[in-house]
């Protein structure tokens, strides 16, 4: 990656006053080369931040080092790339070493930059590069890296591997068997997860592509979930998109703004666990396939009591299902229990009988999963009207501490 | 999907100042629930286009019909949803029918409507809707679908199932086999082929998806690939984008403004085969696995001696290599021959072992697969440097007719 053109006077009128892709304003301004070739990325970082604004904020760096980590509230993304990784080493020393060296390229890349500094043209031909390319030239589409621990990072086996076991979460324990899935283990669980998000998915996937990289022979890619079209919104600004029923969701969702909500839904309290945990939070994941060629023969009707809303506007029905899923999902049938959710529609070619294998991978954020996940997808596999139409193939559950301060790493409250 | 608001007015300087995405805009303007409950999408197809032209012409309409099918020498969208059907019927009625309903249903959507009119939201709630709904409040977002005919439309295992067995092409053979493929067949092949490309992939899903669900009883989805990054520009004013071995590629593609260079390499001239292809174009689909763990590991020399260009700038290098993709591939070295290349970068989650299964879906248009395609890649697949790191693992080969006139469905020429 690298960074825009630091003198808006570069970059024409023409591409100031239109929706140009940034791959598109490179080359109208005919910087790429010369950025690529010359230009020290770091330089021009803050320069470049100004500039994307300019440009309306898709393109634009999210803060990496905060308060709380980003990629949870920040507004979602329009893309995802999800990867949950196993560890493939019993050295605690190997887990540290990569861990700070992810934090410091993370740092980078979500600040649109190469994950190391010159790192894809080399400053040693003799040496791989330590960058892998191909997000040369695209901003950093706010990108967002957001870890999580699994709970095989602490126990493995029964096994102390690295000398976290007492800092294991009480409440990260792998969810209970629910009806109404048929998970494929090789898609569940892992040891650590990285969610990128980003507007660009070629930058969220050269993200990933290069924490892989690096964590070779420390950690392996266990599994890995493109999304393509986000399912939530998580502001107040942000509209409310439509899954791959072709209704729209997250309607109710926790929004950044809802401060009190988040401190008391998704936020981890001081004392509600392990002290690294204080602002953290959990996240659970749920590649939900949607049985959409049986979907699209029901009728308006079926659809729209099924999921309790109308499907043109969006609002609920006048009466609504006993077992529809806006209602079952509801805080207001829940006991008031609310979650942060933060999905993407997924079509991961056909399965083979012809049929496309697409649906929602689910991701979402809370305080406390066995308060607030597990009793309302247990209500809902039992009841919800969407169960003739979805089947659930995958699950992960994993601890993302809180943001980094100056001079932390991923981890680093952990093993500190 | 509807149209934007028609009066630059009631859009915000805000929106209309920054880059903001469709579904944003929707948002800020409040359109979004009157247009989809009451306003026509037809009635204000003309002021939709006009509008998005303003936003610098990614999310605008691209026309359907015309000389050449869009999706060829259209600029190259960033995202593409490739489908491959196979027919499950034996009825030339019902082939016919179905190709004259797609073709009405693509023209709508291709210009930025449901696939039906008012299809979404229904007009009879005891029938299913017409239209999935997914992309209501979407732009057009240059959307292109592109059909082909592959060799078993005309006949299947000796069989001509729909009458038109001398219709087919001498040139429509299912390619040799290559050195260096692993080919899976559940994802070689095809009857037909559509190629969905536009620059939101919801967009591209959701037209895909449609044509499946009408198609039901008469098709059948054999395969669909998702690519998220184009690897080809074509045309001048398209930068070069970089593959997953994050080099640039594509640079010395055929251009849109070639016209000279199209006639001979890509477009089928009268008397080169049936009537009903002049002016079409063959299509060849590869889809390539890249090993890119162990292209990571690889020295940036190697990487570039193995490509033949410097990974920052492009520029080829001083001295190319004998065995270097770029030579291999540049028609200097092919005869002059010459295809026009529209590929894909893809990521399919993980191989299982650990690795991404990621790669370049090629897909490329040529006048004549026979002396263009099959020699280059027989010379490719003997000789490239690039070979260590990649495998075919599909094919496909289809016959693309000319663009439609008005009153034509697709396949009437063949059919007529």
């Amino acid at each position: 990656m690298s960074p825009l053109p630091s003198d808006p006077d570069t970059v024409p009128v023409e591409a100031q006053r239109h929706c140009l892709s940034r791959r598109e304003l490179f080359g109208v301004a005919g910087v790429t080369a010369a950025v690529v070739g010359a230009a020290s990325a770091g330089a021009l970082a803050g320069r470049a931040s100004a500039a994307a604004t300019a440009t309306g904020g898709l393109d634009e760096p999210v803060p990496f080092r905060g308060e709380r980590q980003a990629g949870i509230i920040t507004p979602a993304q329009d893309r995802v790339h999800f990867c949950a990784f196993d560890m493939t080493t019993d050295s605690r020393a190997d887990v540290v070493a990569m861990l700070k060296e992810w934090t410091g390229m993370a740092e980078r890349m979500t600040a649109g930059h190469e994950a190391v500094h010159d790192g894809a043209v080399g400053l040693n031909p003799y040496a791989p590069p330590s960058d892998t390319g191909e997000a040369l030239g695209l901003a950093a589409a706010q990108l967002t890296l957001t870890i999580g621990f699994g709970p095989g990072f602490f126990v493995k086996d029964g096994k102390d591997r690295f000398g976290i076991a007492r800092q294991k979460p009480m409440l990260l324990t792998d969810l209970p068997k629910f009806p109404n899935e048929t998970l494929d283990p090789a898609r569940c669980g892992g040891d650590i997860v990285v969610q990128a998000c980003a507007n660009d998915p070629q930058v969220a996937v050269h993200a990933i592509r290069n924490l892989a990289r690096v964590g070779f022979g420390t950690v392996a890619v266990r599994y890995s979930q493109l999304g393509f079209g986000r399912t939530s919104s998580t502001t107040r600004e942000q509209t409310t998109p439509r899954n791959l029923f072709g209704f729209e969701d997250g309607t109710n969702n926790i929004k950044a703004e809802d401060t009190g909500t988040l401190d008391d839904q998704v936020w981890v309290a001081k004392g509600d666990g392990p002290d690294w945990m204080t602002g953290g939070t959990y996240l659970v994941s749920r590649r939900i396939r949607m049985r959409i060629e049986a979907w699209d023969r029901t009728t308006l009707l079926e659809q729209e009591r099924v999921i309790g809303r109308q499907k043109g506007s969006g609002a609920p029905n006048g009466l609504i299902d006993a077992n529809a899923h806006v209602r079952l999902a509801s805080h207001q049938h829940q006991n008031g229990i609310r979650i942060l959710r933060r999905g993407y529609n997924f079509t991961d070619g056909s399965d083979g009988f012809g049929h496309l294998d697409a649906g929602l991978f689910f991701i979402a954020f809370m305080r406390n999963p066995r308060t607030q996940f597990i009793p309302m997808q247990s209500e809902l596999a039992r009841h919800d009207a969407l169960n003739e139409y979805i089947t659930h193939t995958s699950s992960g559950i994993f601890a993302c501490p809180p943001g980094l301060r100056d001079g932390e790493f991923w981890g680093s409250t952990l093993f500190g």
